[in-house]
């Protein structure tokens, strides 16, 4: 890249852009932004980076990020502790959390098993999620709640077939037609999952 | 919002999605890279952001982005200082850099009229553009290359009321059919204007 605004503004662009899903031009725009706001604004985002990558940790129960030792699901009252809810990541955790109709526990692996990107059952949180069977009272149900994709899919016959013999309940979230969609534009994979799925009205 | 992941990943996220461009989705994406990524890449961001924001300042003649007192078009050779094209933004000017066609000196308005905005000529570099035309050898010439939009048709025609009374040639960069697109996904008006705007082969 020809350096046309100086080497430290080309420096903050190249920063941003390695940011994931920040092209070439939004990390233009959003290194001009920075520079065109107050310096205050400049320095809170600038902390915020280097505080939150020092103070983040995650759960020592579920591995979900969080501040503390333990993070706010599994400190929390009124959840029951003998229900895990397995997902990749802490976003799918918080689209949960958003239903407000969940209160068991959660465990976040930090990934999905894709050989493709070099990342197998070890790169995942699975040996915490093992240890965390040896609980009393004891963990009764394990809800896999990996996303509904090649990778997700694989993630979670892997975990079904480690946790099965170990006798608990493994259980794997509904396929089927997003709600408020139109079936015209479902794909057939999904259909055709619905309709195995179908209940009794 | 809620706050999942702790106070100090929220406020992470919280200073992404106040850049322009980046949405909840991608803010919390972006935050969970930088928690991801070594301790050495949230630094290299964070101090990215306070070098350029404390560093860069604007050309003391075309009032583009740089490090140095003088940017590297006006403190360049073999550039025609007679001749000066007037742009929005410092990526403008790096648009027209990259032909590599145009060998005069630019000047950057850091913006565009727009009443709507609350933008007028004085939140503009217009003094210091007229400044400029005090020089020797005197300038023959300003090139108006602010946007084909409202805005800068606006700022262009108020520029040519401006300078056209001081006796510099002021021109506007020639309106027509983008090179390479299809007739039919023009604009009407791009398509009158090319029209109009018709030369002789």
């Amino acid at each position: 890249m020809t350096n046309y605004y100086g080497s430290q503004v080309s420096r903050l662009i190249e920063e941003f852009a390695k940011l994931p899903g920040v092209g070439a031009k939004s990390a233009q725009r959003m290194a001009f932004y920075v520079l065109k706001s107050p310096q205050e604004r400049a320095e809170a985002l600038s902390s915020a980076i280097l505080t939150a990558r020092s103070t983040a940790k995650y759960c020592k129960y579920c591995q979900n990020l969080t501040d503390e030792e333990v993070c706010f699901v599994c400190a929390g009252d009124n959840r029951d502790p003998q229900t895990v809810m397995v997902v990749e990541s802490p976003q799918d955790m918080a689209a949960y959390e958003k239903t407000k109709e969940y209160s068991g526990l959660y465990h976040v692996l930090h990934g999905a098993i894709s050989p493709m990107d070099g990342i197998g059952p070890s790169e995942l949180r699975i040996k915490e999620l093992l240890h965390r069977l040896d609980t009393d009272p004891p963990i009764t149900e394990v809800i896999l709640a990996t996303n509904p994709n090649i990778e997700g899919e694989a993630t979670a016959i892997y975990l079904s077939k480690l946790l099965k013999p170990l006798g608990v309940r493994t259980t794997r979230i509904a396929h089927g037609v997003p709600v408020g969609g139109d079936l015209e534009h479902v794909d057939s994979v999904t259909l055709m999952r619905a309709l195995q799925g179908r209940q009794e009205l």
